[in-house]
Formats: structure tokens, C-alpha cells, sequence
């Protein structure tokens, strides 16, 4: 009874990338925090620039059977029909995850593929929302 | 330093409004999720159907120094300039909540006017997301 | 199980307001032919030029047990996603009515955010319509 | 001094047609429903499935004087000009009917071409609702 | 023979509302300025939250035969159709007012519902461009 | 080497129709005119309100080798792709005569279908425009 | 248990119609073929350049219990509501076809109103698909 | 009483300019068709590369009291509001005139902003298209 | 310190051009209302139906130090990109004056790109509105 | 002379995905049936989640002298320009196959970026679809 | 066989104009590196704010037998109509030259009407960048 | 301190690929040219169908030091926002490069997403323009 939690790319700069807009929080800091929120849950946490990498772990997540899908699909949030699709065929639920308010952003930030197919967005709450994502993912499929 | 909990127009019919859509949940119920979810951190919990109501509570909100607002503003969401510009002149976190995921449902509530103002957003957590929004905001704040 | 006849901005200068277009009729004269049309059924006719008002007025049909609606929106037709959410909510019969055929106006006034929501729609008839829309309700909630 | 009541595509299968839409009543029972409710008025009840056709009734109405026409253009209410240009000529009052709310259904039932021209619109109230157009009509031209 | 001068929401926050885009003078100030420039003429100076008000405010001008209306509807000015209707049946001169100019602004900011039912408009002069306004008015209702 | 003449829907109603915009000139009086004016070469001079009758005569055209093509498609101008289709296949020159300045009316009388496909637009010179057309059309295709 | 394979405007032409984009086929030689294709099973081959023809003849079918449809509705594959709604009752299985690839062609080829009611859609395989879609139709039904 | 024909941008290079659209006749010839069409009516026949000029000559036309006006604003047909202002102001018929069917072209050769002004137009008939021009303008003006 | 006032085409023909929309005054009379309101600030006021002209007069303004500039571009308000860039360099207030309210006019006239350059915007005051354009622009640069 | 029948991302859970609109079958299972309708052609039968990896063997198939290709981009159908551009450069016939039809499902899936470089699209006939389009293939390609 | 560069509105304030955007390098100085990178190639280097003046000149190019042209039309970019026809008579290679980065400023600097005329486009390699765009249409027309 | 140069999709077959717009230069051939352009600068000239291989080298090139970038990104120009932000974390210029002047081809090549956040575009200057970009760079960088 996994938690996935996908990252798309260039979230694997994450503390050297427009510092500005996302903070100096590593990647590897927000691994370790979604862990402790997880508590035993066990946790994949992943990462990938390759929108192909990320249509087979969420294939992965649905064979393992897992609990629910934490996913930051960073750009390719706006752009991917395949991961769209995907996650339609996750029975569980998932998470949208965005670290900024991707509302206060340039248009091409606006419109989400993956908003309509997810069961819950969070957006602007920063490196840390990570961890009340995960808590809330914790609960709804508890 | 209060946090301000606003809430929108026919969320005090909530337990009895489309449940299938918000579930069975009553306000009053999640205005004590809230005031636990706050510790100590006084809290403001108001419901309206009157935008200027509304406006004229975050006035207040300002001139009470509060701490943080959360607002969902229901249906007001994709319709006023007027709470979009109030929600400006307050200096410190907000955070937008919608108990369901507003990008499943009709097209008419797809557009925020609210979103490009706030610091974050939540949506499709249902009610009990309020208790994770009001943990994020006492975090963001504190 | 009472008929619930509520009008919206401006309507209370009905015999006064741009009479090329609404006629000389005032909403007293409306208000009486509605309840000879109506029979025994007992009416609520109400006018407001508050968005909030009218939502809550719907709120009490609901509560009251009302057998339909007739609404007259007016300029809050095109407007009030607040008062479409609050009727989605009443169980029974909908009409939304327009004195003037609203099409034949300037685009602002041609997209009803109400239409989507309601059982049927009336526009066009004058101020003599009241009473075929009040009779056509009668009708369908009987 | 008769009264044209004029039918378009495919409302020949009234009653056989899409049944959750437009409910079990045929054609015949809404001729027989329209001459009761036009009293003593004459009433020219047609039916075609060509544009032609209904362009040259309109036609005919013109040159026989007719007292109003009841027009339900059904899929050519949003396709047909040579239509909405034969009901400009005629300058009696015309009722634009739909049985169903054609708002509530997809968006290519949204844009009538007719509407602008014509003195009254009226959708949703069903089969029975011919009844309610006939009596307004015959006061509106009485 | 009064000059009536509205004010919408938020506009009471003047002189503390975001200053780098209105200023800091006060609309206490603002309301003396105008005194003064109207000279004689007697001055009714509004302020509110509540769209349902300045509706109200509308039609007493109408009803106290108002010379003329200055007003800054604010937010309401891109969303409010009630208020567009209420100004539609004044006969007198009307300028609508913004302190800021509005298309340096936001997108939302760009299309007033105003504008095509007022005798003119005024924008970005600041807030002593009210003086202009209520010369340029009482020249005009003169 | 005829010359066809086809007139669309409504067209029969000329002298009738909406006198201030199309005049008291009835379309026999334009036919005379237009034999006058083609001289010595035989014209075929026809007017439909069905779509598919003129479809018919297009094909009918080519069949005969006609010289060349005068068509006022009237309100099918807007909406037929089908005739759109057939003058297509016609190898000879094409008119589409309009005898109102259609970009002077409402919106759904400005985008047509034919212009794209025939050789020339004349639009707004009134009935006697034909002639000038028969007579360019006889010229290009001298 | 009959095939209807129903042809729009102008496909009466084929052979003689844009023989770059249509080929020399006709539409005899395309009957023929289809009956081959069909074996056993009775085919209704018609062609009509007159919307109304073609809604009748779908009437026809649903009254006759077909099997199924393959229509290539031509030029009114983009324009006519009619056809959409009679295909819409029709219970069986419905190909729709075109001998091009619309979607190289002109803007107005690309959006069919057709598509969102039929089983399947074929467009590109020239005359000789229709052999491809009459086998596929009749495993489909089978 | 004199007839203006005034010719934008580019025009002076015809029979050089693109002879595949154009042709190969120069403007220098145009004129002299024009003067012969025109009979005894005095001719300005003028050519200019600026928006300026033109907008000057209509000036003069009216200052002169023109009897018509032929114009071929070429590319500024598409741009230039100034003319299109000046044009507004000629008492007497105007024939907006292009040598090619600018409907078959670019689409930024679609939409005229003179169209809406003029009393006429005519696009495609080729360089010896300005002769029925002058022709129907006489007879217009006449 | 002089105070440019630059008028763009068609305003050297006011008083002539469109009365029912501009009124008499002429823009000589203008003129000299302007030099009043100005009192001893000099006063360059000029007129060009030329572009490039206005472009020149800008850079000029820049050169001599002019305090402010008063500019009303008519027709090229909503097509000059290049005035639009030259305004960009003045360093001092601009106000971008129209006689009339275009917001009322043709949807040509709504889209102002000098509009989002300019300081502050002043339309549908007539021509007494540019002595308080003046006044205004006197106070703001003084 | 092969025969490359390409799929795209999440095809691999075809049987598992989604059964209601894409059936039971599995893709092992339309691969056997592909080669079947194939005959002695060789067929290359691939899937792939990565855009890349499909771009890769169209350049194969390319450099193999591919007969045909069978393509189902799956959720790249509507994304992706890099397959585009390769089968662009592809010299034989290409047959776009999707196994629903896709103009019934959400907008997102209403525009191929592949129909107008391919040569023909088949959609809906569900996954026994590939026969039917393996066999046009075989004969276009013969 | 000369090169000429011509350069549109407000060029001739470079080095003064928005030196944020555009640096402080002047015209001047940019006409002796164009003439060095050009070597023995004559070069007419012009600059004009007027639209007829660059079609003139670009006449001029062509009856010059002119080897390439660089144009820099600045702010007629997006609007000229006339000079995008005008360049499309030009035989030779053309180069749109563009100092900013114009796809990085605000949405009217996005569409150029010239690029789809002519043979390249560069934009935002400074002013040095007509150094570059010199010797590449030296190289393309040698 | 590198210069990068990245090859997107399908630029492995430069040579091959529809040489009527791209000419028969090899990369192989470009890389020559770019490497003797660079002069003493390193070059890593790389080619990728993959995305997230792209987006890795940007990396790479951010983690090394690089001097700039020059990019060809192909197809996934218009489609890939993970490029888009990969580019904006590079400290240095880039060149965003097409071989094709993009603006002469069909829609989908129009809207590039890496142009608002690179340093300069260059288009339509065949394969030679790769060797002034390398120049221009150099020196940008210098």
C-alpha cells in the first residue's frame, strides 16, 4: 500500500531553479520531509524530465496496487495528453501538486490537462505544501 | 493576530446542497475542525450570500492586523472584481479553498478571479481540506 | 406549497424604466394579475436589488417547501453564478423569465448564466407573460 | 385571420423520438392540443423536413394575412438564414418554441438564428407548453 | 438640482489601498474637493460595498431629479449589469470616474460595462481629477 | 452557351421584402432587365427556395456547358456548403451578387461561403446591379 | 435487416467531380461495389442533394429495423443540425465517410456536427473504402 | 460634379506587381478606360502611397462637392481607420473596389474596414472591372 | 515649457465632419479655448492627417522639452503602433482625449492601444471637454 | 517491403484501461490479428510510451523502405509536432487509427495534429478497427 | 546590385529611445558598421516614419535592380498592410531585423505582418545584430 | 566555457527531410561549419528525438559553465513547456535558431514557447545561418 509521489522535470534543480519563484529547498529536503508525513506509509518518490518515464511509474503504481498518486508534473502539466491519460486509469486518488501559485504565472501556466482527471489541486503553499499534501493524501485513502 | 475564515455565498446551506457534489458535512461542523485545526490562534468564522458583506469583512480583516485569511468564496469566486481587489490591499498569506475540485465540474467555474491574487490554492480535499488549509496558513503565517 | 415569484435589479421601476422597451405596466399591477392567475396557490411576490437578498430568498423557498419558482433575474441573469448555484439546489419547477426578448438586445444581455439551470425559459411575451408563465408553472408543478 | 403553427425537422417522430428528451406525446396529440387553445381561430398545422418547404409557408402566411405564426424550427433554429430571413418579412407576432430547454443540452442547440427576429422566445416546458404559446399568441395579436 | 457622486467598493479604503497605484489622499478629501468645485450646487457623495445600493442610490437620483451623476463604480464597473441598467434610466449627464488608468491595468480591468451607457468617461487623472469631473459635469448639466 | 441566373430563398419576394433595404423592384423586372442586358446570349433565369434545387441547376449548368454563372444564393450564401461545393465544379466565371451591401447588416449576413470559390463579389448596388453584372460576366466570358 | 448507405449533395457528380481530390470512380461503380461487399445482406444505395431527402430516408431506416447506416453526408456533414438529430434516433451501428481526407482541406471541411453522434468515422481511403466500411459496418451490426 | 477614382498604395506598379494576381494592364491604361466609361463626367483619377494624401482627396472630393467616389484603398483596405473616418463623411455613393477577389486570398486580406462605410462593392473582376465601376457609379450618382 | 496639443485625421474637417456626433465647433475655435485654459503656457497646436507627421511632432515635443502633451489621434488611436512607440519616450503626462464617448460607437473604435501608454484618458466630454483637458494636464505637469 | 504498425503511450494497458471505452481486448491480442490481416506482408508491431522512441521508428521505417504505416499516437495524437514532422517525411501511404471515436469524447481529444499529414483516420471501430485498416493499408499501399 | 536598409518609425531617435530596451548606439553608428560589413556592396541606408515613404522606397529598390533588402520596419511591424505588399515584389532575398527580442515584450510587438513575406527574420541580437543580418544577406544574395 | 548547440527532433535526417524547405545540407555538415565558426571556443553540437534528453543538456550545459546556447529545438519548439523552463534557468544568451522561416508555413509552426524567454531568434537563413548564429553569439557572449 504505497504513496507515489511523481516529479516531472527540471524539479530535480529544485534550490538552483529561479530561486525566486521556487526557494532554495532541495529536492532531496522535500523527500525527506514527505517521508516523516508519510509516516509508515512506504514512499516512492521519483523523478524524470522523460514524460514516457512517467506514464510507466504511474503503469508501476497501478500493478503495485498503490494506496494513492502525489504528482508534480512541473511542465509537463500544460503539455501531456499521455500522462492525462494515465492517471485516469489510477483507481486511487492523486494529488496535482504545484510548489508555486502557477495562477500568478505567465498564461502558459494556466490551463492544467491533469486538473480535470485528479481528485484534488493544491497550488502556492511552497517546498513545505509537499507535506500537507502528503497528509491529506494519507487521509483520503486511509 | 485572528485568523479570518470567509465563506461565500449558499455555503451555509452546506450538508444540504447538492451532497453529491460536497458531501454531508455542515458548516458548523467545519467551523470546529477549524478552531481545532488553529490551537491557539483565535479564529473569525463568517459565512455570507452579500458580496459586500464580504468586502467590507476583509476591511475589517486589515484593520484587525489578522494573521492570514482563508476565503471560499463560493460562487463569488468567478465573479468579483470587487473581493479580487479587496483580497489585494491585505499584506499577509491567503489562501483560496474550494471543497470540490472546480475543474471537474462546468466550464462556468473553471476561471478564478481570486487565484491570481492569493498566495495559494486548495480544491477537491473536501470538507476536511479545511482542516489541512487551516494547518498550511498557521505555518505560512506564523 | 407555495409559488415563489422573485425579480431582480431594477425591476422596481417597472412603468417607469426604459418604457420603449418594458412597457408602462408597473410590478403592483404584475404582482396582482400573478395571483389571480395563480388561483389558491399562495404567493411570494418579492423584487430586491441585492444579489445577496434573492439568494437567501431561494434558500427560504427551499426551506418552506415551495412548489416552483418564476424568476426574473434581470440584469443579475447574466451576471450571478451565487444565485445559479442557490437554484440549482430547489427541487421543484424553474421558470426564468424576461419581459423583453433579450436576444433582440446588445450581447451583454444574450448569455444567461440561469438557462443551463432552470426547467424552462420565457422571454419576449411583455408584461402580460407573468401570467402564462405563472399558469405554465401552476401546470408543471401540479 | 389564422394562425400558423409551423414545425421543422424530424418533430414528425414526436413521441418516437429520444423520449427522455421530449417525452412519449406525438404531433397529432399537439395539433389536437393547439386547435382547443386557439378557440375559434383558424390553425394551419404543418410539419416538413425541408427548408424549402418552411420558407414557402411563411410565404403563404404572409400573403393569407395570417393573425401570428408559432414557429418550432427544431435543427434548423441554428443552421437556417433563408428562415430567419422569411420571418422578417412577416409582421404579425411570432412565438420561437422548443419543447425541451435547449440550454440545458450541447452547445450547438445554444445559438438560435432565430431569436433575434422574432417577438417571443419560449423552451422547456414541454409538449404542453404549445398550449401556453397558442394562448399567449392569440393575445398578443388579439 | 443635486450632483450626485457614487462611489464603489473598496473606495472608502482610499489614501491606505495599495498607494503606489491611488495615492494617499483620503475620499474625506476627496468628498471636500468636490464640494468645492460644485460650488452651489448641492452634493450628495456615496460610498459603498454593496452593488444592491448603489442601485438603490440610482433611483433616487432619478427620483430627486439629480442633475447629473459622477461615479466610480470600482470592481463593479467590469462585472455589475444591474448598475449599467439603473444608469440607463438616467437622463441626465453621467461621467463615469476611475482614479487610475484602468487599461495600463490588468486585463480584467479593461472592459468597463459602464462605458456604452454613460455620456463620458475619465481615467488615470488621479485622485484630483475628481475636481475635473465635477466642472466638466456641472458645464455640461448647466 | 447560356448564361444561369440563379436566385436563392426569399428572392421570389422581391418588391415585397423589407422595402428599405431591397427596394420596390420585383425580380421579373430584373429578369427583363437582365435579358435586355445579355443581348444575343440565351439565359436561364431561375429562383429556389431549396438548397438542393439550386445544387440541381448548378450541376445542370455544367452538364449544358454554360457559359458562365450570375448567382444570388440570398441566405444560403451564409450557411450552404453544399452549393459552395457545386459552383466548385463549375469551370466557366462566377458571380455572387448581393443587392445589399451585406457588410452594412448584421453580423451572420457578413462571413460568406461562395466568395472564396467564385470568380467575383458584387454586393450593394442595388437591382439594377444585375445588369452590371450580366454585362461583366458577358465580358469575361466573351 | 437491410444496410442503408446514404450519399449527400453532389456525390451524384463523382467521376466528373474534382477528380484530384475525388478520383474517376462514379457513384454506380461504388453501389456495385458496396453490394459485393455487403453479400448477403439487402442494401438500401441512395443519393440526394435535398437535407430534407436524406432525414426522411433516415425516418425510413429506424421504420424499417436497418441494421445499420454508412453516410457520407457531403457538404452537410458540416452544416446541417437536421441530419445530426435524425441520426441521433437511429439504433444501430453508423459509419460516417469520406472518400478525402477532409481534415488536408479547407478550414471549413474540419469541424463535422456529425462525429459526436456516429459509431465510427472513416475519411481518406478513396471510393474504394466504402468496401472497407461496408465490412466493417456489417461485422459491426453482425 | 466630378467623379473622384482614387488608388492606394502599391497600385501605382501595376502590370509589374505580382501579374499573376493582377495582370498585366497598368493603371496608367485604367485611367484612360475610366475617362472613356465616364463620358462627359470630369474625371480625378489619383494614386497615392500615403494614408495622408487620401485621406486629404476625400477631403477635396467633399470640398469640391464630388459627385461619387471609386476607391481602391489596396492594402490600406485592411488598416486604415483615417480613411474609413473620411470616407463616413461623403455625402454621395462610393464604390470600395479591388482588382483581384481579395476573398480567395490571405486572410489578412479578408476583412474591410470600409466595407461597413461604402454604398458598394466590387472584388474580382480584373483590372477592366473598374470600367462597369465607373459605369454603375455614373448611374448611381446620376 | 510648452504644452503640445496634437490632432490627428479628419479633425481639420470639424464642425463639417459628422455634426450629429462631433457637433459645430471647429477645431479653430479649439484652438483658441485651448490657449485660453493654458493661460501663459505656451501652446503648440497642431493638425495632420499624416503618421508620420504626428510621429515627427512627438520627437520634437521630446527635443524641446515640452512639459506635456494633449493628443487626440482620431482614427489612428486604434491602428498606430508607431505613435503608440513615440508617446513611449515623452517623458512628462500625456492625455489621450476623444470628442466623443467612442465607448458608444462601432466596435472599431473600443480598442485603444495609445490607451495603455498614455497617463490618464478623457472621452465623450464634447469639445469644451479639451479646456478641461488642458486644465488637467496643466495641474498634473505644473 | 514491411508493414509498421506503431502505438503510442498507455496502449501497453489496452484490456485494462478504461474497458468501457476501449473494450477488453488486449494489444497482444490485435497484434495477432493484425498479422493475420496482413498476410505474408511482414509486420513490425511496436508500442511505446515515448515520444522520442516513436519519432526513432518512423526514421526506420523510413530507412527500411517501409511499405505503410498503421500509427495510433494515442494521448501524442493531439501533442505531438516531432511525430508529425517525421511522418511528414514518410514517402508511402499512413492510415491515423484511433479505437474510439474521439470526436464523442472531451475536447482535448477533438484535434489531431496528425490528420492533415496522414493519408486516411479511422476511429471508432473499436479494436477490431486494425483488421479492417491493416487490410485498406495492404491494398493502398499495393 | 546596391543593398538596401531601410529603417521604420522612431529609428531616428535611437540611442535616445527607451535605452533599456534599446541601448545607446546610434543610427549613425549603426549605418558605418552596416556600410563596413557590407565591403565593397553599395549600400542606401534610409530611415522614415512615414508608411508611404518605405513603399516608395522599396519601389525604388526594386527599379534599382536592388541585391537584398534589410528592413527594420519598427512599429509598422504590425501594421502596414502596404509595405508587406510592397516587399512581396521584391525579387531578391529579404531580412525582417528586429534590435529587441520582440517575442519578449508586450502582446502587440507579437504578430508581424511582414514575416510570412519575407526570406528571414532575426530579433534580439542588439544593435550589433545588423552587422550579423549584413553579411548573412550578403552571403543568401551573393 | 562551452558553447552548446542542441538539435531537436528529427534534424538527424537534415539532407533527407523534405529538402524543398530544408535544402540537402547533413548536420554532419552544419556541426563543421558551426565548430570552425566557434574559432577557439568548445563546441558540444548534440542531437536528440527526446525531450527529456534535451532538457538533461541544458543541464548539463548550466552545471558546466557554458558560454551560451544555441537551440534548434524542431517540433518540440511549439510543444514543450520542460524546455521552456530548462532554458530559463541558463544564466547565459541564447539563440533560438530555425533553418525555415517558420512564418511562411502552416499555423502550428507560428507560435514558438521558447521565444519569450531566450535572448535572441533567428529564422529562414537555411543551414548557413547556424554559422551567423555561432558568431553572433560569440560575440554576445564575448
Amino acid at each position: 500500500m504505497t504513496l507515489y509521489i511523481l516529479n516531472g522535470p527540471n524539479l530535480n534543480r529544485l534550490g538552483r531553479r529561479e530561486p525566486g519563484i521556487y526557494g532554495h529547498t532541495t529536492l532531496a529536503e522535500i523527500e525527506t520531509w514527505c517521508r516523516e508525513a508519510a509516516g509508515s506509509t512506504p514512499v516512492e518518490f521519483r523523478q524524470s524530465n522523460y514524460e514516457g518515464q512517467i506514464v510507466d511509474w504511474i503503469h508501476e503504481a497501478i500493478d503495485n496496487g498503490a494506496k494513492a498518486i502525489l504528482i508534480n508534473p512541473a511542465g509537463l502539466t500544460f503539455t501531456s495528453v499521455p500522462i492525462m491519460d494515465a492517471l485516469k486509469m489510477f483507481p486511487g486518488p492523486i494529488i496535482e501538486f504545484h510548489i508555486s501559485n502557477v495562477h500568478r504565472r505567465e498564461a502558459v501556466y494556466h490551463k492544467s490537462l491533469m486538473s480535470p482527471v485528479v481528485t484534488a489541486v493544491m497550488a502556492g503553499l511552497g517546498p513545505r505544501g509537499y507535506i500537507h499534501a502528503v497528509r491529506a493524501l494519507t487521509e483520503m485513502a486511509g
